[in-house]
Formats: C-alpha cells, structure tokens, sequence
C-alpha cells in the first residue's frame, strides 16, 4: 500500500501543531508548506519533528517545503494560510485579504493535486471554504470546512470539566455557523449515551454553549498574542484521519449544502459523513423551530459574507 | 509511581485475553491465575504474552501462577472463574456450582488483596457479583460486575454496521440485566450526538435492540463450542483503565443499588462513575414509564436469583 | 484512500490473535478463513472482535469465512493452515499433510489474489513457505515466511527479564533456521544500543539463546495442550503493518535467496528491509566463521527439508 | 490507581510541546507554570490543549499558572525555564542569567514538591543540572539532565534517512556533552541489531556524527527565530513516561557521576536506567582509549562550566 500523502499549507502555529499530530499517528507522509519569504522555516520545523520520530515511534516523512512542486498529487491538502485580524482591521480588510491569499492557494493546489481533497482552516472560515471552491472546482464532496470539530470540543470539554467525568463519554453535535452564529443543539448532546439534560439544568447549559460560543476569543484573551491552535490542529487531524483512514466519521463539517437544509450554494456547519471520498453524505436532521431559526441566522450571515468577498475578489 | 497489579483469577479465553488488553494498554503488571489443577498452564499463557511484548512496545510484567500468595496486594482483582452452562444442566445447578467456586476465590482475594477493587465477570453475573460482596464484606463501591459495557457494545457494534458510520461516533447506555431482562434506552443512544430516532425507524431500533439481548448466544451459536472472549475482555479492560487510570468513566456496570433507583440492595446494571475508588457515584436518571417496568423486571429477575443462590449456598 | 484488505488463512489461535492485533492497530480491513468443516466459526470470532471495537476505539471490519470468493483481491494474505504434529506422527507425516493442506491454500489465494502478499505461518515453516512460492509462482519478494521475527522477540523477552530493563530497549538479530538450527548472533544483539557483552558474560548469554532456540516447546511444555500463539500471531502482525505502512522495516524473515549469502534457492532467516512491495532487499552482513558455519547447518537442514517435501507432494 | 502529577516550569515552545506529548499519553495530570510576567499566557495554552483531548481522546486534567501553591506535591518536575543565548551575549552572560533563574525555580520545587524527581533541560544544560542539584539538596538519583535522549534521537533519525528503514530499527547511544564534546559511539549505533558499520562506511557514519553534533544549530539556522522544540520536548516527555510508568529504560541521561566512569562529582550524558526512582542505575562500559578521551573532554568542558558558574553566583 502507498502512504497517504497530506500537505499543510501554511506553517504557523496551527499548521505544524497540525503536522505534529498527523505525524504522530502516522496518517501518511507529511509536506509543511509555507510562503517563499519565510525561506527555509518550514525545513526547520519538519526536521525537528521527524527527529522526535525515533522517539515516539512513528514512521512518517515529513518535509518542508516554499514550493508547489514539492506537494505534487498529495491525497489531502489542508489550507491553514491567511492573516490573523489585527486591532484596526475592518472585516472587509481580512476578508479581502484573506480572500486573495486562500484563493492564489487554491490556485496553486488545482494544478499540483488536482485529485486532492482539501480541508480549509483559515478564517472566515465560511467564506474561505467557499473561496477554495470556486478557484479549484472541484466537486464540492472534496472541499470541506473545519469548524464543527473544534466547536464541539471545546463544548465536550467544558461539559466534560462541569460534570467531572471523562471527556471520552461526552457526545455532542454542533451546527451552523463558527462564533456568534452557532446553533446550540441540546438534544444532540450526551453523556455516556444519557441526554445532557438529565444530567444538567437548562439554565447552566446555556451559559457553557455561550461560552463555547466564544471559545476562541477565550484563548486570545488568555494568551495575548496569537490565538488557539492545539484543538484546531486536532480537530483538522480527525478530518485527515476521516478520509486517509475511510473511517465514515459522522462529525459536524462546513459543507458546501444546496438543497440540503435549504441552504441554496452556501458553506454551513451540519453533519456530514467524512471518509475516503471526503463528505460522503450531509445528514439531514428534523430540526426544531427555534433550531430552524437559528439555523437560518447561521446561513443569512454566511451568505452576506461570501457576496461581500464577491465584491472584494471582483473589485 | 509505583505501578498498578492486577490479577486476573481464570486463565481461560476471557481471562487471558483480558490480560492481553490490559498488557498491551500498559495498565499494569498483572498476574494470570487459575486452579491448582490447571498446573503451568497460566505460566505458558503469561510467558507467550510477554514474548509479545518486545513487538508490540508494552512493558507489563505478566505472570502465571495457581498460587494467590503470588496475587497478594493487588489494586484490582478481575475474577472469571466458574464453569459454563451444559446442555442437561439446571440452572440451579450452575448457579450452585458458581456460586461455590466465586465465593472460594472471593475468600482468597479478601485475605491476599484486602483493598483491592474487584471486577465480577463469572455468570451469572448479577448473583455472583452479590456473592463477592456478601463473602469479602467490601464496601459496595469496590465490588463491581461487567455487563452493562459488553452489551452496550454489542449494541452500538450493530448500530455502526446499519448505519454504515464509525464506530467512535455511537453512544449509548443499556440498563437492568444481561440478557432477556435487559432494559432498552433508546433516548439514551445517540450517533455524534443525534439522537438515533432521527437515523434510525423505531422498528428497525427495535430489532438491533433484540438482537443485542441475544448477542451471547449469536456469538455461542456461531462457535459452537465456547462462548464470547474478545468483546468480555475488551469490557472489562475499559474497567480496569477507568480505576488505573482514574478515568471517572460513565458507563453501565452492575453496581450495588440499595435506595437508588429504589432497588432494596441488589445488583442492577446503571450508570456509574468509575474511577480510582471504583463506583465513585451512580447516576439517577428519570426513567420513562415503560423504562421503570422494564427495569422492575430486572431487579425481579436478579432478587429470585439471589434468593435461589441463597438457598444454594447455605444447603 | 482505500483501505488495506487482510485475509488470515485459519481461524485458529494463531490466525484469531493476529486478526486481533491487526484490528486493534487499524491495519486494514480483516476476513478470516478457515475449512468449510468449520462452519460459523471463523463468523463468531469475527463478529465477537467486531464488538469490542467500540471500547478499544479502532474501525476495521471484520469478516469471517470458509469462502475464498470473500478474500477476492486481498493486499496481504496471511497462511496459519495446517495440523499440528500430534504424537507417534512422523516428521514426514506432518510435512506431506501440511504441504498439501498449505499448497491447496497457495492455489485457491494465487486465483483470487493475485497480487498478494503472503506471509506463511505454518509449520514446518521453512517447507511451506517454499510450497507457497512454487505453487503461486508469485515472484519471491511477496512470499515470505515468519519466524525470525518471534525467535528474536523470544530472544528480547529473555534478556529484559535478566538485564531488568524495559523491552523496549532490546534490539537483536537471529538469523537461520527456527529452532535447532538457529543462529546466533551475539554482535547482533545490543541493550539502548550498547552491545550485550559489555552488560552481560558469554556463558549466560548462550543459555538464555539456549532457551530461545527452545522457546517454542518451552511454551508447549507449560500448556499442555496447544502451542505458543501470543508472539505468533504478534510477529505476524508487525510483517503485516511493515508491508501495510510501508515502513521499511529492517528485521529477520524467512526469505527466499538464490545467490545472497550463497543459499541457491531456498528459504532461510535472513535480516531484510520490509515494506509495500514485501522483502523489499535482503541485507548481506559480513558473517563470522563461526557464524557462517552456523548458518551453512541452517541451509542444509532447509535444503533436506525441501527436497523430502518434493518427495512426498509428488509421490 | 492516584495520577501522577507533573509540573512543568516554563510555558514556552519547549514547555508547552512537553505538555502536550505527556497528556497525549495519558502520563498524569499536567501543571504549565510560567512566570508571573507571562499573566494568563499559561492558563492559555492549556485551556488550548484541554480542548483536544475529547477529540484525541485522552483524560489529562491540564491547568496553567503563575503560582508554584499550584504544582505542590508533584511527582516530576521538568524545569524549561531561562533564556536564550542572543546575539552579542557572552556565554558567562548567558551563564549567570540562568544560573538564577534555574535556582530560584529549583529553590520553589524544593519547598512545594519535597519529594519530586526533576528533569532538567534549561542551557547550559550540564551547568543548571548541576545548580539544581545544588539549590535543592535533593538526592543526586531525583536530579536529572535531558540532553542525550535528544542527540541520539537525531542521530538516529539522520541514519533512518541514509539507510531508509523504519526509525523503530535504529538504536543508538551517544555519551559526554551535548553539542560539540559529545562522545561518538559507533560501537553503540546498530539497525535492527546490526552494527552499523555492516552497513555504513566509517567516514559517512562520521559525517552523520558531525551533523549530529551540530544538530540544535542546524534547526536554528533553519528556523531564524527560535530553536527546536518538538525533539527536545518529545526526548523529555520519554523520561518522565519512564519515571511514570515505571519502565526501566536503559537510555543516556546528564546524571551526576561520583565515582562512575572517574568524574568526580560533575553532571555529564551516561547510560542510566531510568525508572520510579529517577536514575536507578549508572551504567558503567568499558571505553575504548579514543572514547576514554573525547569523554574525559567532555568532562573537562562541564567542570570548567561548573567553576565559571559557582563564580558568577557566589558574586
């Protein structure tokens, strides 16, 4: 059998962290690639990862590369590339940005990988998943988002801290949108199996969805400078591992949704089936009518985003 | 930190393979013992595990013996001695048979491992459980049976293969007693947190839950001779790690119930949490009405099947 | 990425444990085969690995079989078939009944499979892995036996046990046939590196590879009934992730040599590098005298071996 | 079973990577410590990595802080703490400065975690070793140095890539100072037990020394800004897995050597066996002449580092 072979665009903090936890469950052979002007940084930090390898046991090349060429016919990339919102930044700056940024990626990877898969991390996630859609067209089963995860974790691990128990027996599903426009969904959430609200009042509830809402804001205040990158790498690690492993994960994914949902051509975080042909199925729930509602919330937002990046991209 | 022991008393298929997956996990040392009868037997099945090891990464000291003074002090006592059910025989017969056999090793573990927490798995469970309790006189939180994992896994096993999805995405809680008297929860089964009647028609739900409570002898019917090995040891060594590890896993065990649940001091299987001090707490759900009847059942069917023990044991 | 299909030939404890160890590592996807005479068996090992898969946490689907038509197109095909040497039977009796039982396997695996890699297990090893090649035809990089592998995990085992270190720590190298004509190989062997004369004297270190040239009736002798099947199936399953993972491993194998270390066409443990495309090279060392007299022995048992096997398939 | 728990002083690359290897594992419960200076900055990066256990699935309670009351009765300590060396920085600069900043966090272990083991891997590294040793009075066997686990893990890794087999094949040992007095072992160095000048040239494997040596500058070159951390972090997560679990690994540690090898009181890499009790072990080779020299350098080099540092802190 031949490895899989995964490139991660992109060698911040959340593209190596990346690397490291793709490496170390040895999901295939690794290329970490970053912009030309950051010269042999990626080399730096693919070498001292494969020189942990002996140590923790795990056969997986790892290289680090400013070069397309190098990522040729790679089974997945992951797109973590683009710039963090600075203070005095408009949204419509990073958007514009980022959009140029991710879409040059994408660009780059229809010609190298043209049969890739590609996971896209970088921010705002919605509109950049949609970005790297239209620049490769590729059928949409192939570019898919990463948020859900990473929601539901951080969700999963304040339940998991609130209730004392293990976080291995805490199940939940979150959709919609990243942040604000999440839709909180209590009765996709469990523990060991019992439904969360036997376990925990409604009230307490909704303050640990609230603060699993602004999750991310959380770290970068903690932090200062920089932001989160530990469970957004390992939330992307388990969509890897999904397709390189067939696994069939049912998990939350930005998945580009036509008729599902009633979405019309957006990207939206829903339940997806995740495995060796990427989105192999979005699941479609009977939502309540506050979950309706909020859903449709997520989805009015995200398509004011991606016509606002239109205007950008054209400009 | 000094490193946990645990004995398992039975050298037979469920016993040693338990042994396998704790080695392999690196749960502890852990000692394989059977009846003096057996002579070298769990020395040859000890030693062939450990020349394993080299290959598979694990430091375990795994050792055979028939002597309990090689047992003495463990942290946690797994005991699946007892012989199977024939054709021909009563069920007062076995139960009789067991009880005898589980009541001598309880005797045995109480002098050589005066704290350690013990594991039941020898059949039936629900009475041979209570034994242990009444000939060690522990205090109930460290006597614990194994049912409630092996069903529950059986269960999602089918769930996973009807609906086509990973088994890491399916969650769910069985209640009251192994077998026939097993109580189905299906607002406690959920698939990356969906609640299963969303997936899944109540008819089809019903059957899988059928085939659950039949899932010994499906295994028994297929082998023809022997029973079930791998899912018993694979549900007991979940145990073990939630006590070695100190987990505070929330999963079904059959656990000593006096008020909860209303049970008047019988074993019925519930969820707990388990972990460094055994049943840290077990965990009252509201039940359904139907829930209630079904799990009144069980705790019928394990009180006449005390009683019957009883009768047994002091004839 | 398509998963890697495994087929295990006998659903004995040897073929049942590595199907176990493979499972547990997500190797691939596993069926396990075995004698129309044994019905459901290999079914209910099956279906009873398959269910603890969702507390162990791995994806592998498990099949059973007495149908070649369900191994179609396997990427490796593992052969435990064959009797074991009962008393009173003679050296040729096993040999003739197991050459025709594993020739008649190689036959049906050559039309289903037949790009296989196979891996031969069955006794006498070094015969059979050679039936398996003139049968198949296959070129002799995909046919390959097992046995250095367990001889140096038995070897690694012993000297932890003596030296008190963890196994992890041990590396050696034997080379030759299994069992009487085993070679050792001292300069070979070496404790985080060091190697062993500077830790441990010549006069003990030929008793515990004494020991291990008699590992595997050591094991027979303390079960009584039955042989070793723990490290069996465990150096099985490292071949099978070597081939699997493309890890390129360097360890012993029975592989076929014609002009490397001047054998002439048979098979012989010899250190190889393993990987997708099976014995990837064949590592030459500069032999001593001793040594080279050691492994002249090996050969020529292996030789007197294959040539009483052609006697008595062709009588 | 109590978890272990484990501190680690100093939240940077190093520190955090750390973290996240030992909760990966499973080894205890992890407290990131930081200075007051760095405010939230450790809570941070733990909240961050909690947020990847439910996904990776591992029960690690990870906290961060500013306040040693936190890390009270540890069970490993690893101090990462100090600067780094900049540019126009003499190296008694360099010495001095973390001279006190190691020994007032040592000063704080001893008074919070009496009865820890610590890891030191702050530079230079053979000096604060030794000024830990010193500040806390601790025995010698519960203060010890990282530094050889890493030189060898490279080593190891630039021979897989020479070679290309599996880094799981390749043991190695390499003695004396970290960095330009390290001692070359060749004797030590084999592939799947082979040594390795079967299968390299001196003068290659010299090369490949030579790399080694300049291992830590070859990543700093690379990466412009920073140095390594996930081989450093990953070489120190195996030494407290060893103290955890108990493992006994035969590995090469900075210890304190009395009368060993003739050193005289001085921290300097030597194959130790590592377990519960920190150092349980130095083992003693027989040195070539060549190897007895470059050691007695190495020695040499850490003494005079030893006297410059007892100047500059007596001061």
């Amino acid at each position: 059998m031949r490895r899989a072979k995964i490139t991660i665009v992109g060698a911040g903090n959340v593209g190596a962290t990346c690397a490291h936890w793709c490496a170390a469950a040895e999901l295939g052979d690794i290329v970490l690639l970053d912009i030309p002007q950051a010269e042999d940084m990626p080399k730096g930090k693919a070498l001292d990862l494969m020189q942990a390898s002996p140590i923790m046991g795990f056969d997986s090349a790892i290289s680090g590369t400013t070069s397309y060429a190098d990522t040729a016919n790679s089974d997945v990339v992951v797109i973590t590339a683009g710039i963090a919102r600075k203070p005095g930044m408009s949204r419509d700056d990073l958007l514009g940005t980022n959009a140029k940024i991710v879409g040059s990626v994408a660009e780059q990877v229809k010609q190298t990988s043209p049969n890739a898969i590609i996971i896209v991390v970088s921010n705002p996630l919605d509109a950049m998943v949609q970005r790297v859609l239209q620049v490769t067209g590729f059928p949409s089963n192939r570019v898919i988002g990463q948020a859900g995860v990473l929601d539901t974790a951080r969700y999963r691990t304040f339940l998991a801290m609130e209730l004392g128990v293990s976080i291995e027996d805490i199940s939940a599903l979150l959709m919609g949108g990243h942040g604000d426009t999440m839709v909180p969904m209590p009765s996709c959430t469990s523990v060991g199996g019992i439904p969360i609200l036997q376990l925990l009042d409604a009230k307490r509830l909704e303050e640990i969805v609230d603060r699993t809402r602004k999750g991310g804001a959380e770290i970068v205040g903690l932090l200062k400078t920089g932001s989160a990158y530990y469970a957004p790498a390992a939330a992307t690690t388990q969509m890897v591992e999904a397709i390189v492993r067939d696994k069939k994960r049912l998990i939350p994914c930005a998945a580009y949704c036509d008729k599902e949902y009633g979405v019309g051509g957006f990207y939206v975080g829903v339940p997806v089936i995740l495995g060796s042909d990427g989105v192999e199925k979005i699941v479609e729930l009977t939502l309540t009518t506050q979950e309706q509602a909020d859903f449709k919330k997520s989805v009015d937002a995200v398509q004011e985003l991606v016509e606002a990046m239109g205007k950008l991209v054209n400009a």
